[in-house]
């Protein structure tokens, strides 16, 4: 298949497309460096090192002997939509190329406005690019499982049954996000839905759970590293700790640490996406696909990284809990549906002690620049601190 | 009470500032003219005449004896934002400088990005200016019933107790609006809901009807009107049907006309939102009002006009369905609650056909003008053929 990857540049879309390569599909993508730029303005840098877009591509075409079609873009911007969909004339779009971070979303108000406008005005130009030039193709965008915050009945996948007042609906899942990071992906959601009761697209939405991995059987071989993020703002919680215990810094869960969410590893994640296309939802079918491995308490990610970090390196590990820089409960219910991508026959690779044990070698390579960044790793964004001009 | 309304030039705004101005309140206003300025593109313009705002600024201060302090800018710019907001210093601000239309949202790409865009950030800017410089303020803000859309359920009034496989939670009310503009005063209360979780805000999210009507007990005194639209991108259905009879038009339900909405009379209107003003929410509360008389069918609604039209002028009306422009169920179920303001004092002022009969007079004065604007009144924007650039 023709597939258009939107945010080639980044942690998941440059391991995507290696997965989609190797399976031999044709590959185009776009990309505009937001995440590069934005990483480095809050001193940071990705610790696997990543070279150039141009290496990457050169890098990419020397291994799996195929070019990858890229166009810099910004897709927020209509006419590059338009452009680069009427180009590739693609089977599917995968759209991985919003602001990705809570914290940059809750730095203050004008994060918080750049993430809601970018990310909502890029899905709106991907519907209407869609539904004008190209209404048949599958539209493969990435939510979070964060949009259903953490409620005290089961969650399941985008749509529950009500009985209220001898009445039934079935309905969208209510949302209730936590940060304005999440809150744009509920309303992507909300906007694709009704894109599709408007249009018939075939749409699948994704609420991924946190990703975490160095790499992938296609990368482990390739060694076209994808990046990796693991300062406060651009680095999710299994990552960060596996930095912080490298780096030489307490493993850091927020407030008591009873926070659950679902996690799975890249390789996983991209397993997930290549199912997601090859088994598409039917014709003007809005498909949710609940998307992640297992759930697990922040305080069980920290006990697991620390006894890893232990055993790899013989070296001590330490957890400290730190002020809880959000706004979120953390002792609640958590139980979310995830059955229909087992469904489509999704099936965990790994074991979470082993993929973080990798992780931690993978990385022991790169200790410098773990250390270098010690500066970065720890929370400085608080949500209830975000204000204005 | 020191009361800022933003969109205070708007069909709403400049009738409350009356109702506040009588009830001894100090009103503050800011407005862009966008409604103005959009109208006009469509080729239309409000049917009661209305002067620049200077002039209704001095009409104002002759009849009231008191001025209303006035700013011209945009609430989309955060700085316009917190200079207001610094400046006035409000017990209360109004919300109601969003834009207001779902036809024009429906335009195109264009417009449904301006619409997302001009909305969500608006919003955005009034929660952070009023956190940081005025976290007491009580923010009144216009949503819409129309972000309900029509669950086979009894709606409640913005929250909901579900029981699901043996536990229970209160959750948001599930959306499901039915245009781009319906949408975005979805994310808006999304985001004010999460705004209050962050900050403990003080917000009434107000989920109103449709509104119709010329005048409030204060405009028929003063004569200082306030706009009436009429086209089919700025007119609502109730006031348009009252238009095509007064212009020799057909009245015209969309499809079959079996849709239910709640209504109001903007006498009501304003009378709902001075109470919402005068019964606060408790310190640190999100609370949402379901702002409404009664519920009607379309049949019914354009059957009143009909008759009324017909009662007072001793001319024909006639009635004639046209393709439904929209995307939206035509025949559902519709029982939402409207208890809150109830409990807070509100009693519905008048009946829907003598209001209507109160309507028509007072248009009639203005027939010349409903007659030329017919080539504008006919539905031209259709839902399902919006397309981007």
């Amino acid at each position: 298949m023709r597939v258009l990857i939107l945010g080639i540049d980044g942690y998941i879309g440059w391991t995507l497309a290696q997965r989609l390569v190797s399976k031999g599909h044709d590959v185009y993508g776009a990309d505009n460096f937001f995440t590069r730029r934005r990483v480095k303005e809050v001193g940071s840098e990705s610790v696997l090192p990543i070279p150039q877009m141009s290496k990457r591509l050169t890098g990419f075409k020397d291994f799996y002997g195929k070019d990858v079609g890229f166009f810099r873009g910004n897709v927020a911007d209509p006419k590059f939509m338009y452009r680069i969909m009427e180009q590739v004339g693609p089977d599917a779009i995968y759209h991985l190329a919003e602001q990705r971070s809570a914290p940059y979303s809750m730095i203050g108000l004008k994060q918080a406005n750049e993430t809601m406008v970018s990310n909502i005005v890029s899905t709106m130009n991907l519907v209407y690019a869609s539904k004008d030039l190209n209404p048949d193709v599958h539209i493969i965008k990435l939510g979070t499982m964060g949009e259903y915050g953490t409620p005290n009945i089961d969650i399941t996948e985008g749509f529950i049954e009500v009985e209220f007042r001898g009445r039934k609906d079935t309905m969208p899942f209510p949302r209730n996000a936590g940060s304005w990071y999440h809150w744009s992906k509920v309303h992507d959601s909300n906007n694709l839905m009704f894109a599709n009761r408007l249009w018939k697209l075939k749409i699948t939405d994704i609420m991924q759970g946190v990703v975490y991995g160095t790499a992938t059987k296609e990368i482990e071989v390739s060694r076209l590293f994808t990046r990796f993020d693991i300062d406060e703002v651009w680095g999710t919680a299994l990552n960060r700790f596996v930095a912080q215990a490298i780096a030489g810094l307490p493993i850091t869960p927020y407030g008591r640490g009873n926070q659950k969410r679902g996690f799975l590893s890249l390789e996983d994640s991209v397993t997930c996406l290549s199912i997601a296309l090859e088994k598409p939802p039917g014709e003007g079918e809005y498909r949710i696909l609940n998307q992640f491995d297992q759930y697990y308490s922040v305080n069980f990610l920290a006990e697991t990284v620390k006894e890893a970090y232990e055993k790899v390196t013989g070296m001590k590990a330490e957890i400290k809990h730190v002020e809880n820089p959000r706004v979120e409960a953390e002792d609640h219910y958590y139980n979310p549906d995830h059955r229909k991508l087992q469904e489509l026959g999704y099936r965990p690779s790994g074991e979470l002690k082993k993929d973080v044990e990798r992780m931690i070698s993978d990385l022991m390579d790169h200790r410098e620049r773990c250390v270098n960044l010690r500066s970065v790793i720890m929370p400085k964004t608080f949500w209830k601190r975000s204000s204005g001009i």
